[in-house]
């Protein structure tokens, strides 16, 4: 298949008419409680597009949502915003109505900056929850920011670092292609490592199939021209696939949120849901899952702790949500991820997750195997229920490699699943149990 | 309240008419790969009635039950037995109709051995999933084991050891109490350590709030006479408040069995569920109830890495299914499980678990406290969805202990749950990953 994008190098700044800048304002030191001694590290960013953008975004479905995220859902759903303000270090989740009058500062501090209505602003946070924003902080980041938007690379990859929390590196990616004859860009970045299993929809409703849990922020910038429908309907299926597919540690955040502003500057005629702009819609679309499944395993590559990356394919279950519930069970298992630390090809404590998922499994059915990533040869260890003759050394060569494939099939239906997982190790632990 | 029943020393052949034995027969050092360095660990276990007992069994609802689980469970049904065999180091999970053809021989080895029909000997296995019984070393064990048999409390001690795992104790625990104006005593023998949520049925028809996940193995011998229908129920009560709160690590094994023996040695009136036996059968409840929910906290202490042990107590939800979910959500959660781990009271963690539950919630309504175990004194970090003026401090002095309660309120309706867990640690990692 002749891929209908190209790979770029660039940031969130390589589509026409964006913004950005990172910047230090101490939340971080504050927020995490870590000594300053750790040396300052960029927590407050500005995305700004030099026009009114058609935006679209997806929120956590957590039933406790942080205020940024409270106040991003609904402005988003107005079609149009032209900047989003973000800090790490603080999660301003759990903060009450407080938290929610910070955001809305937040979001009214960038706007005067600016010279925009705040409600073209959206805001986003990432770090502890429970905590207030420091807003003295945050208004001098913001003050800091404003004169250093640029266009260029840089700032787009200083945007990149100040909304990290534990991740050990940036995380972008930006395409190009041709809607209509015309040249247009798509560029994301993101952050993530823990708390990563996100169940994100536009509407506040959970996915059909529910995953359970991340912080993970990601902006997407396109200077294709949108309809607002059209770009839900894009970026909806975009994270679907991807962001939506991930687990870490099975534990979904409070503030995972995925925001895509189109500002139309590479001039092409606006996509749309129509008859007639179904093919630039598809060329579109394609590339906008390439670029949120890329960001989308370089948050499990990046996973906290994380030293093997695992894509558990499941196919053969009687419904989607059979194939999406067994899949993660397997993926979530502390049991199984240890093992895959290990390079142990553990079946047994796969047939064990798959049998006590709420889908259906019928042990004398289930095939279980392993290959390379993407590897079209698969070794099976069980087949129909049964462990097979191939010898433990050559299921090891696999699940020793840094990145593998786990292949199961249920052997009930037609429906499948593909989760991108993590291995489960000592790190994990000792990152996680505090200061 | 005054106990109507004795802790008094012993073992599972503390009851009248039991006799037990538990030997070595290098099982274990097959199972699970580790070197014969290691040492030998018993690992065959035979338990016997010197006549036939009422028996009652609850078995994992995992969809793959290993073949001992399937074998028990049916002849569990039938209400008599008078003999079980156990071994640890293979889970005899996993192996198909020769699996189950090994765990029918292992009975008939027994049965031939103790002079009994095969019908009334359960099996019980436990160890690494998917390998064949050593079924020449099985043999060898259930020869070395009958002629040991003895009522004395160290072979009930010997048996202890013989189904231990990961287990880095034994755990027994023996009452006493007066049935009728007779002296009848129970006494329970389990091990645990890893793999750890049961949700045990005696239909294998899931209880109604549905838990995730061990292999935990548990005898309990008692010289009560009882018709089937009244231990039937009186296990099924003992379970669901004690193995089916538990979780170590949120994975429910293959295996998962609680057998319980009534010999009728002690002479009272069979326990039976008609008016007016009701008086002595609740006697024998408060007293089973006590066996289960101790010897269900041991595997807690003693699960795979545990430091800690952490009881969770929910209420206010709207229904016990809401309450169950909440609690196992915020209990297997790794990153709560990390923080108990630091002794980091990190609340937010358990909010962002409550919220991703299925269970309704509404954040600006949610109490979270930490306590003394089972004190009454709570330490509020959070009323109504808000963070209090309580100090950090005083919350470490309580989440640094090596046992603490943490309660939730959800403020949204009358039910209640209680989750008995604990925390991740380095060590579960290192002792999961593999040989």
């Amino acid at each position: 298949m002749q891929l209908k994008f190209k790979v770029i190098p660039g940031s969130i700044t390589t589509p026409l008419g964006f913004r950005a800048a990172g910047v230090f304002c101490d939340i971080k030191q504050l927020g995490t409680g870590k000594g300053s001694d750790k040396g300052r590290k960029r927590d407050l960013a500005l995305l700004v597009s030099d026009v009114p953008a058609t935006v679209a975004g997806l929120f956590t479905t957590n039933q406790v949502s942080a205020a940024p995220v409270k106040i991003s859902a609904a402005r988003a759903e107005q079609g149009i915003a032209q900047a989003v303000v973000a800090n790490s270090g603080n999660a301003n989740a759990c903060t009450g109505a407080p938290g929610l009058k910070d955001a809305e500062r937040m979001t009214l501090i960038a706007a005067r900056r600016l010279n925009l209505a705040p409600e073209q602003v959206l805001a986003c946070s990432t770090g502890r929850i429970g905590l207030r924003l420091p807003m003295d902080r945050v208004k001098q980041g913001i003050e800091a920011a404003a004169p250093l938007l640029s266009a260029d690379a840089q700032s787009g990859h200083d945007l990149a670092e100040a909304i990290m929390t534990t991740d050990t590196r940036p995380k972008e990616v930006a395409v190009e292609l041709q809607l209509g004859g015309k040249t247009a860009r798509i560029a994301g970045v993101c952050k993530g490592a823990g708390m990563i299993q996100p169940g994100m929809s536009l509407t506040g409703a959970r996915p059909a199939a529910r995953p359970l849990h991340a912080t993970m922020l990601c902006f997407i910038t396109t200077d294709a021209a949108a309809t607002q429908p059209a770009l839900r309907a894009a970026l909806t299926e975009a994270v679907a696939q991807s962001f939506n597919r991930i687990t870490v540690d099975g534990d979904m955040s409070t503030n995972d949120s995925v925001i895509l502003l189109a500002n139309g500057q590479a001039g092409n005629a606006p996509l749309n849901v129509k008859a007639a702009g179904r093919a630039d819609l598809a060329r579109f679309q394609e590339a906008l899952n390439h670029v949120a499944l890329e960001l989308a395993k370089m948050i499990v590559r990046d996973g906290e702790g994380a030293s093997r990356f695992i894509t558990v394919r499941l196919k053969g279950a009687q419904s989607f949500t059979d194939a999406d519930t067994a899949a993660r069970a397997v993926a979530n298992s502390p049991l199984v991820r240890t093992s895959w630390y290990g390079g142990d090809p553990n079946w047994g404590r796969i047939m064990g997750a798959l049998g006590y998922s709420s889908a259906k499994i019928v042990e004398a059915k289930v095939d279980i195997g392993y290959s390379e990533p993407g590897g079209r040869k698969i070794l099976y260890a069980l087949k129909a229920g049964r462990a097979t003759t191939v010898k433990m050394a050559a299921l090891k060569r696999l699940t020793e490699l840094k990145e593998f494939d786990v292949h199961i099939n249920l052997n009930l239906g037609t429906s499948q699943a593909v989760i991108y997982s993590a291995d489960l190790t000592e790190e994990y632990v000792d990152f996680n149990k505090g200061e």
